[in-house]
Formats: C-alpha cells, structure tokens, sequence
C-alpha cells in the first residue's frame, strides 16, 4: 500500500486552525507523525480562501520539507499553484489532482512527462461526479491514454475513482469496487487511491466505516490511498488486511510491524 | 448475518474454569450477554475429557435454556452426544457439526430431516482437512445432496468451509473466499458459517485479523460466523461491512445499532 497522509489539510478543523495562528509547531508534528507511521507522501492542501492559498502553501510545504524527507503530495484545485507549488518541491513528489475537467491534463501532463512526478487523476469531468463504474472507468481510460501520450508511465498515474458517501448511495461500495476491478484488469500497473474517508460522511462512528471501506477496497485492487496513518485502526487494518489477501510472505510487515509497536492494543 | 455466540465452551480457558468450578454465574452471564449483543444461536461446547462430557453438556443446556431463549447449538464431535442433547432442547436449535467423515451424516441427516433444526458441516472428511477450494467445495457439494436426499431444505444447511491459520498458509482467506464463491454460485440458499478465529491461531493482537477476515469473507458471501458477539471491534465490522456491501437499505441497521450503544466509539 502506497499511503498519502492527509492531515496537513486545511479543511480539516484543527489543521486550519493551526494555519490560521501560524502554528508551526503543530504542523511540524503532524508531518512528523505521518511519517513515522508509514506515510510514503505527504499531502498538503492550504484549504482556505483562493486570495490566501499561494501563501498558506508556501509556509506549509516549506514547514513540512524543513521536518521531514518524505516527499509532497501538492493538492489544489487550481492548476496553476499545483505548477508553481511544484516549483518549490525539494524532490519530485505528487500532483493532487488532475480529472477530466478541461484544461487540467493539458497543463499538468507535458510538465510531468518524463520526471518522477506522479499524479492523482479523478473520476470526474465538467458533467460532475458519475455513480456508474462503467463511466468511472471510461473516465480513467481517457486520462490514462492522454498521460501515456505524454510520457508518463503507467506506475506514475494514481487514480481515484471518487467514492460517494454511504450515507445517501447505497451501493458506493460496490459501485467503486467495480470501477477498481475494471481499470486494474486493463492497466494492472496503474495505482487505485481513494479519500477514502469521504464514505463515511454524515454517518456515526466514522471509524467503523472508514475502515471496512479500507478492506473491501483493498480485496478489489485498492493499493494506495489518501488517509491518517496515525490512527491505530486504520494501521491494525491495512495490515491484517494485507497478509490476509496473501500479499504479506510469511505475515513479516505483520509480524515485524508488531513488533515495533506500529499495530497492537490500545495503550492504558 | 446469523450469529452463532462462541463463548459457552470449554475449549476457552475463562470458560473451562466456570465448567470445572461450576460457576452458574458465569455461564449464565456470557449466554445473556451474546444473547443481548445479536447472537442468534448459543453454541454449547463441553470441550472436556470424554468421560464427562455428557454431564457437562446437560448442565451446560439446563443454565443456557434457563436463562436465555436464544436456541442452541449443539456442538460436539460425539455424534451420540450430539444425538442425546438435541433431546434436551425445548426448540429446534442447530447441530455442530456434520462432515465427510463416514457415519456422521447416517447419523445425523435422518433425525433433522423434515424437522426445523439447521446442521453445521464442515468440509472435511477422513482425508484430512483440505486446503484446495474445488475439494472444499466437492465435499460441501456431497453434503448438501445427502442433506437434500434426507429432506434438510438448503437454508437450513450451514456450510463451515474450515478456514486454515493465516500463519501457516499465507493464501488461507484467498482460498476460504474462493470456495465460498463456489458453494453461493450453485446454492444460493445454503448459507455460510465459519468459526473464524482459526484464522488468527498462532498470531499476535489476533483481534485485527478475526475482523478482516470476517470483512473480506462476508464480502464473498459468507452470511454467518461462530464468532463472540461481546466484542465492540467483530460488532463494529459486522455492521459497518454489511452497510458497504449494500445489505443494509439506508443503513438503517447501522444507524439503530448506534443509537442503542451496539456499536460506537469505546466508552472511557
């Protein structure tokens, strides 16, 4: 699994909150954090108001290299401060996003062809979000060709088929599941993301949800997602749901995982 | 889900003292605990030397039958044992278990036929237990004809696929699932059981693995576990799976099970 950490974040409440009184120490930690737990790329989204986002990047990605090497995943809106946000990037990380709305793919994939860029590219086009995973997966095909047109390759592109809430779609699961099926059986070297937590909107007990999604996302051919590595239950899951579906030799990353106190009971 | 509460046997050692020290309150508690926490059947397992098995048994029903009105489940590898205690039962309850292994379905088949008791059988017969899914399947496909021929109807037919310890077969959930696709594929009425936490034998913080397993089996079909209904974490997967695989219309079980505390976050 390859794990986007999500909390440096300003539409998360404490994270925007740390934005607004310049806490660096606070934003320091959570990147630290991330890390520590397994975190491959650190996701960074300023969140706020358009006239402040070049600025609030600016202080947030040099917090976050200044803390920790693990490379940036640069997530906006705007196509145009992804590019100069990733003017800044010690070393070639990732894009967040590119979709099918005009415009996007041409900006971004002649800038990322031929690097270690990877990118992010969602499900979605100006016609909005689709339901139908068989539109979800035409969606991933036409971006897949244009970045292949534009040299990037196949293990660079990160696709996010966009789940739905649960709360008001019912089959968000298994819609997803099938989006995920469909472009791994044609691009099997293509990476599945998911913001994941996105299912459990509006229910109770997000945790519950957010980890199953977790699994039977995994069983389908998930092998990436964007998520807080710093919640146990999220880690207990990703592990034991790895060395169940048979991608753990001998359960070692389990074992040793264990062992290092990444996975295990709740402290008292 | 069908839930099969695993607490009352003698195989745990909590429950193998209550036995040996003939605490009433004990058994009495964990029947009515699993009881209040979903369990549909209460499994009954004396798990001791052979000898006193049957007068283990007979207290065993008297106090679970004296407390809770949940049917039994009759679990013993006796097939005379099993056939004794079923007279013990003041309803039809299930039997635990029925396998390949010559006499046990002679034994057991014609006494259930045309009756309401549900069978458990497990897929293994004098060969041993096997770990390749169209054997699973072939010998539940042998069990479910013999069962028909004795006028059992398919849903009262409880196939345990007998899953094997992740520790040792890194492929164990991969071949569980796959024989579970085999046996819903031609019976669709014939439901799936499992006593799950074989799967963890051998492991550490085990409760990680016993709720991704029970995720990832139920998202192949598996539509009941021997399983402990007590625990917050197995009660949590159980409902937030069957809200992601679409089995749970508005996910009103999930959202009722919240509000009545069934599940939630830990209390402090």
């Amino acid at each position: 699994m390859i794990i986007i950490g999500e909390k440096v974040n300003g539409f998360i409440p404490r994270t925007l909150q740390a934005i607004e009184e310049r806490d660096e120490a606070y934003i320091r930690k959570i990147a630290e954090a991330q890390t520590e737990f397994g975190a491959d790329f650190i996701d960074v989204c300023a969140g706020t108001a358009p006239e402040i986002e070049r600025e609030t990047m600016k202080w947030l990605i040099g917090l976050v290299q200044d803390t920790v090497d693990t490379p940036l995943c640069i997530d906006s809106s705007d196509t145009d401060v992804l590019l100069e946000m990733m003017q800044l990037a010690n070393k070639p990380g990732m894009i967040n996003s590119i979709s099918g709305e005009t415009g996007k793919c041409e900006a971004i994939l002649p800038v990322i062809g031929g690097t270690d860029w990877k990118v992010v590219a969602l499900t979605c086009d100006q016609s909005g979000i689709p339901t139908d995973p068989e539109v979800k997966f035409q969606i991933a095909d036409s971006l897949i060709q244009k970045a292949l047109a534009h040299d990037v390759p196949l293990g660079n592109i990160f696709i996010d088929p966009l789940v739905t809430t649960l709360a008001t779609t019912n089959d968000s699961l298994l819609s997803f599941n099938e989006a995920v099926r469909k472009i791994k059986g044609k691009y099997p070297e293509v990476h599945i993301t998911s913001g994941l937590s996105n299912i459990s909107f509006g229910m109770p007990f997000r945790k519950a949800i957010n980890t199953q999604f977790l699994a039977l996302a995994m069983s389908a051919g998930m092998d990436s997602a964007i998520m807080d590595p710093t919640s146990a239950d999220m880690r207990a899951t990703l592990y034991s749901t790895d060395a169940l579906l048979g991608n753990d030799d001998f359960c070692m990353n389990y074992l040793t995982a264990f062992r290092k106190g990444v996975i295990g009971p709740a402290k008292k």
